[in-house]
């Protein structure tokens, strides 16, 4: 029976960080063991992002006894670090607007995007199974609650969000498919106390705030190592460990996961993910602790491959994979994008997400990857009209990770030479001989796009989306003397044909992973015949996500994990009280 | 503690197939509540394709006592329908013929294959983990010895494996890259009685007589379900289920587990497919039993969303998904496949799991998979002059399958037609209005590879595996009237400007996936924290395959499923004996 602590005991002694992760039977807990708890709740919730804050101030609300769990030393995860979008469809500002949102046609949509090789709107669920469609229907369903909930409650002030200095309603990041019938306006953003729009911090400041005025709980700095299960396998608690120590914490109704995803967890990554993820803005406490600790107890795990993805400036990440930003839109219209052919493999004003799916397209011929590195080419307009839009530095060369030219040729030689100093991080990957050449007939076809307006290979600037989405990321300098763009697209000009050239190299990295168990309906997470672990709910980047691979709009993510940590308090809210 | 034995109980009453898999407790197993095991063995062994009958008869060469646990009527598994080929690297007809195939080489071919993006030859591991590493060295060291074994024992007749009519070595599958050092040879099939090389058939005939001939005792119709572990994790038996009772049966050394893949279970593939497997050559009990089996016993999950891929006939997938053959080598010189926008998606010559790979490309800008369905096109010289290679009927057009027209356009609308016709099946796929128009231009830009023999585009017919592989599964009818292939690449021929025209639609389908409890080199399964669950084994489809995503040569899948069926028994050998 004690074999457990006594693991417990040796592997905290080899230091804390090695203590395995996992579920624990009751009779071998430490509360059994000592004969009480260290802190005891109705629902403990792990995680103090938008979801776990959620789920905290939705379940004291109900009347329910809340202990908020957290790793990091701070609160907030990596919701504190993010723009503050929340994609919540029907919402009330697109009410206030009379625009509606109606459920039959915004499941279309979701199901389209999430689904896109099964979805069929004349088909029983969409074409999707039982348990997809629920999903999609319980975050409908629920968003816009949960929203109007937080607000009617002062935990949350938001209000539209709308595009930074463009100053309209936000646009969907698939836009321009038939399924979307409000392709604009769903995406919120905190308001400050000035009224004017805040970002991540400001979000969780808001919500730090409502546990606070609220008295609820917080322990900081306690890693959940373990679940606690009685006899029935009901998770009755949880054991964390802090400084050391083992902490055991009584949950009389729940445990709701909202932790972050797996990104920062290298083994994990190379384990699961089927492409190289360079890097990301996670916060560097994403290391996937909720898949040992749940998968130990019975949980399936679900998209474990997938990630929201951005691309990434390469030597950033080869400096530390822990970012302060992905490049979610390259700026310039003088620019595209080629990989080690020097031929282009995506349109470079797609959403990030989607964007960076080309970085896994895999060769059959050369069983290689050719697009594992893809090299973002511009020229002296781009590099000086649109300085400081990041990733272009304030000067042309005013970065380390800037390569340039007089001709593309020396270009060509830069990128060369870099990739031979950083071939030990890079699996050796090389130009490939055709570079050269493929690159001089891809700038021209390039040119003639943008001459023409028309992107015939990748359909660059031809969604709403790309052009609206431009304006906000890729400003030109104010003091410029670079003409305006009077080109049919605003989004592509053709590069010059005299240097210098610049070259920067981008690769595949993401927000955070988006695999973990599987979650129903109600949050509850479930186990490997997808019946509910009695007493487990997750949300937010831990589980795997129920949109899947897609990422339907600005603030996807925090939407989506604000409205499933409002769905597991109240579900949690409904489970027996074990006053055992 | 009966809870578990009532819900067998239950679920067994409202049928077997409901019976839930899993892991439970000796406590509460058959065997503690009626004081016996109904059978019992020092290793019991699941399933009974080729790694399961290898690690059963080394288990008795061992000296152990093996019971062979199988859920099918029939013993010989996916195995006894397959092609009966075995790759194994520095096998002795190499070495007869005084070929070295390195290690040193060996690994790197490997290591190369499987994992492009880290690959380095001069890194530590070549850039893979430790535990990566060792996979594969452990493929290589025992391989080898694995099949000298066998021979030795008599239990498995082999010779180098003859390409068919072709009869020359066979050609590995990604034999044109530096790191492949032995690119032919490597491939052995069993020899029948008559000298002649048999086929998968033979192969299982012959192990299963080797069973026969050492006694060791074989339970059909038995579905394994649950894991018996002891007080201290050990498993220690199985819950089998048959005709509707539970079975115990114990293992005093070890449980290996060399069953099928999970292709045949929807809701698996669904869950851990990103794309849209249509159908699968596997044995329909192919229903990744062992993932609930080990995920409630513990074992990490991994390679989830892979799969040993082939193109397949959509129309067969839709009557069965169990299907007798996948496409995998597409015949015909004036032949090619374009997909859903009428453009070439790949080289239709690579081999059939890089090949199928293309299906899977997904367009950023759309948010769609363009290549879900690839349609094979050609003329009347490939419909005759290829006739009855295997998806070409007898005659033009003697399948239900194949559409015709005597157009290009009217070839287009039969498409269009059929495809109306099976949208619900499809996700309501329909061919992109620019389909016609750039099937003209594709065609005619095909035909100027034909002519020069360089396909610039997707490299068709540059390795040698795609001419030689050509040779064996693209035969030109004895009796046609067609004159041979005079271009360049023999596997190239002008499309007709004539019709009629052809075309059959293909999907992506598999042998069986290939993704699972993940092992060590030992052939463990190892725990959420990459400890092993001692006691239980894995080989074959039913685990996180060793090479990942990549098919070595052929014959890869039995020959990595005999060898680690062979290093599973033989670690377990060594396990303690559990005679309490």
């Amino acid at each position: 029976m004690s074999d457990n602590n006594r693991l417990t005991r040796r592997q905290l002694l080899a230091g804390a960080a090695a203590a395995s992760l996992g579920t624990i039977a009751l009779s071998a807990s430490r509360a059994k063991e000592t004969g009480k708890w260290d802190h005891e709740a109705d629902i403990l919730v792990v995680g103090s992002g938008v979801g776990a804050s959620t789920a905290a101030v939705t379940a004291h609300e109900n009347g329910d006894a809340v202990l908020v769990v957290e790793k990091a030393p701070i609160l907030g995860g990596t919701s504190d670090k993010s723009a503050g979008v929340l994609w919540i469809p029907n919402n009330f500002t697109l009410k206030a607007k009379g625009i509606a949102d109606k459920k039959e046609d915004c499941l279309k949509y979701m199901a389209r995007y999430s689904y896109p090789e099964t979805y069929n709107a004349d088909s029983p669920n969409l074409g999707l199974s039982e348990s997809e469609h629920a999903l999609l229907e319980a975050s409908y369903d629920n968003a816009s609650n949960a929203i109007d909930f937080l607000r009617e409650k002062k935990a949350l002030n938001v209000a539209e969000w709308r595009m930074f200095a463009l100053d309209r309603s936000a646009t969907d990041y698939l836009d321009h498919v038939a399924e979307n019938k409000v392709p604009t306006g769903r995406a919120l953003g905190p308001v400050k106390d000035d009224g004017s729009m805040g970002f991540g911090a400001d979000m969780m400041a808001q919500l730090g705030a409502a546990l606070r005025e609220r008295n609820i709980p917080t322990l900081l700095g306690h890693r959940a190592m373990r679940l606690v299960k009685n006899d029935e396998g009901r998770v009755v608690g949880l054991e964390a460990e802090s400084a050391g120590s083992v902490v055991s914490l009584r949950a009389r109704k729940a445990v709701v996961f909202a932790t972050g995803g797996y990104v920062h967890n290298p083994e994990f990554v190379a384990k699961y993910q089927r492409n190289r993820l360079y890097g990301s803005c996670a916060m560097p406490w994403s290391t996937g602790d909720f898949i040992n600790i749940a998968g130990a107890g019975g949980a399936r795990l679900g998209n474990m491959g997938s990630a929201w993805r951005t691309q990434i400036i390469l030597e950033e990440a080869l400096q530390s994979s822990k970012l302060a930003a992905g490049v979610f839109f390259p700026p310039g219209d003088s620019m595209l994008q080629v990989n080690r052919h020097g031929v282009r493999a995506v349109n470079e004003n797609r959403n990030y997400n989607d964007r960076t799916e080309a970085h896994g397209i895999y060769d059959a011929s050369q069983a290689e990857f050719p697009n594992q590195l893809l090299f973002m080419i511009y020229d002296q307009r781009t590099a000086e009209g649109f300085a400081g839009a990041y990733p272009l530095p304030k000067t042309p060369t005013g970065a380390a990770h800037v390569l340039s030219g007089d001709t593309l040729g020396s270009l060509t030689e830069s990128i060369q030479k870099r990739l031979n100093e950083i071939s030990s991080s890079t699996g050796g990957l090389s130009l490939a001989p055709d570079f050269s050449e493929n690159l001089k007939s891809t700038i021209d076809r390039f040119n003639g796009f943008a001459r023409s307006g028309n992107d015939a290979d990748f359909h660059r600037g031809d969604a709403a989306y790309d052009s609206e989405w431009y304006m906000v990321f890729s400003p030109m300098a104010a003091d410029t003397k670079w003409p305006k763009n009077d080109n049919p697209s605003i989004t592509m000009h053709p590069l010059s044909d005299k240097g210098p050239y610049y070259a920067m190299m981008l690769a595949a990295g993401c927000l955070d992973t988006s695999g973990g168990p599987v979650i129903d309906a109600s949050a509850r997470v479930l186990n490997t015949e997808d019946e509910p672990i009695p007493g487990l709910y997750g949300a937010g980047n831990c589980i795997a996500s129920p949109s899947r691979e897609a990422y339907w709009g600005a603030g996807h993510t925090l939407g989506l994990s604000l409205t499933f940590g409002y769905i597991a308090a109240n579900a949690a809210h409904r489970e027996p009280r074990d006053d055992a």
